[in-house]
């Protein structure tokens, strides 16, 4: 699984390499765009579009523009986000704003948006005016999406909101998460590999499922992985504010005096927090099972994933695509943290 | 001239609105969609949209959503521009990221550009396939210019560039400005106007030079402006240490203390710049004919713009929108501070 993954992660970033210009101005725009793709990401939105597409029938050409359009697009998230966030580290060197400034970082994330628009141009070649068309709405579905998504979470942040259940985290990461990682990427790899004869909305709970569960162990991973697998800083999500299932779990679940110490933490402006504090979380998300409860509901998720995976893909011819697809769920499943 | 610039930027207001959903997030995403188209621009690029395609033989409502986009893309870089400018004020407003936080604010700029694509997609089926897909592309070069250009002004504030030309300012504003307020537009009302018959290279120097005159008469009133009458904070510029023309003409004419003095006042951040000092260097821009000297090239290329504006419309019937364009050249001419 994980060498298939990283071969179509390959081809996609040789893919974007070619969709940014070698010109001017180089030291603050276009040689930063290639510094994120360069880091090495999983290549996870590219793998599931690429594999959907050849499970369906399809080549690895045909969903090459659509996942080199995907992963730019990711790019661009990530660089915005890293401000937005006030991160210090992505894959294990500083943030794009940490290493130029927060403005150049913020225009680069505007000019990979708009770089990502030239492979979905492209598709009209490879694929046709109809289905190149139809690739470009589910793209700006999901831009949409991703912002709705950000909203939700920035304004809990902002509005330092600590009455969130499990359902408003569920429906953000929706929003956030699912749509651009997981639902967008196989529903366009089918349309493309079927040739436009699937119905897209039929891949929506597969991709829903896959992504909550992705999103949730990504989460987990933040808070005890080991810094050198992952390559963000341990625990950097509780320092950022961020409103994960854990902390989530925990606000439900500790004593009126340990919320009012969370929401205290949480009201201070990010760069102002303390570090002592935010371990006191991570022992207090322990002690309270928030963490075993967050990887228990990736499970559950990626079960009911595996689920609609079986009734959507089973009825396909059996090859290597299809099983990479089931295997990154069992995966999921499976994953020891 | 001004009714008819007002006209059609109501229009193109009505037009923004239709574009925003009614949905949720509303608080901290589409709600604040809305906020600065609302607070009354100057509808400079829409109206150039507009009375350029008029001028050539087409309809309102065939530029319409044409004009839409440009706007909401214009309204997508002052978001962003606002934060990477760290501006305290927009149209005698506190800025977006004032009145929310960068995050939401980088967030709903990026909402903002999705969300322009969908004018350009609507034109399809007003304007057809072909002339659709050649606006989708004019769109997509405005973009990237923008881009550029803004990497350019941030690139020289970060690396605090004194050793500035006029050459170097001029390209910088052919691309930060010139290509998104007026070349573009012109451009693409042409297009429609004429059916796609115009070559719209034609109209890269009317733009330039009419954008160029914009842009320094901009600047200039940023400086020397009445709060009240403009709604920027005066002298803004200089505490963001926006590379001007005047600011270029008097680091190239003052002495070499002086000189010591504006470099060190640049090396500051921004937020901890010191305002007795920003007006030294005003006084500084009056002292040496800086003002004065922005001034006169604004009007000289506003002079050229007006020379190139006959070579490319006085083969065109006379009419309203064609008298509108050549009042908007002539006003920058005879503008009177």
């Amino acid at each position: 699984m994980k060498q298939k993954l990283a071969d179509y992660g390959t081809e996609t970033l040789l893919g974007i390499h070619a969709f940014i210009p070698e010109k001017e101005p180089d030291q603050y725009l276009y040689g930063l765009l290639s510094d994120y793709p360069n880091r090495g990401g999983k290549g996870f939105r590219p793998g599931l579009c690429i594999a959907s597409c050849k499970a369906f029938g399809g080549k690895l050409k045909e969903a090459k523009f659509s996942a080199v359009a995907l992963e730019m697009l990711h790019n661009a998230f990530l660089i915005h986000d890293d401000v937005e966030d006030e991160s210090f580290y992505r894959r294990k060197k500083p943030t794009m704003h940490e290493a130029t400034s927060r403005a150049i970082a913020i225009n680069v994330g505007d000019m990979f948006n708009a770089l990502s628009l030239s492979p979905l141009w492209r598709n009209r070649d490879l694929l046709g005016e109809k289905l190149s068309q139809r690739i470009f709405l589910e793209i700006q579905h999901l831009i949409t999406e991703s912002a709705e998504g950000q909203a939700l979470e920035l304004g809990w942040r902002k509005d330092n909101r600590c009455d969130l259940t499990e359902t408003d985290y569920l429906r953000m990461i929706l929003k956030k998460t699912c749509w651009y990682t997981c639902i967008h990427p196989i529903r366009i790899g089918a349309l493309i590999g079927s040739k436009g004869s699937v119905k897209p909305d039929d891949f929506n709970r597969l991709g829903y499922f896959m992504g909550a569960a992705f999103q949730i162990q990504d989460d987990v991973l933040n808070l005890v992985g080991e810094e050198s697998a992952y390559g963000k800083e341990i625990g950097g999500d509780i320092m950022e504010g961020k409103r994960t299932l854990m902390l989530i779990h925990l606000l439900l679940h500790c004593s009126a005096s340990e919320r009012r110490f969370i929401k205290g933490f949480l009201k201070i402006p990010i760069l102002d927090r303390n570090l002592a504090e935010a371990k006191t979380i991570l022992e207090l998300m322990h002690d309270y099972g928030s963490i075993t409860y967050a990887k228990t509901t990736s499970k559950y998720l990626a079960g009911a994933a595996l689920k609609e995976f079986y009734s959507h893909f089973s009825h396909l011819e059996e090859s290597e695509d299809k099983a990479f697809l089931e295997s990154i769920i069992l995966y999921m499943i499976n994953r020891d943290y």
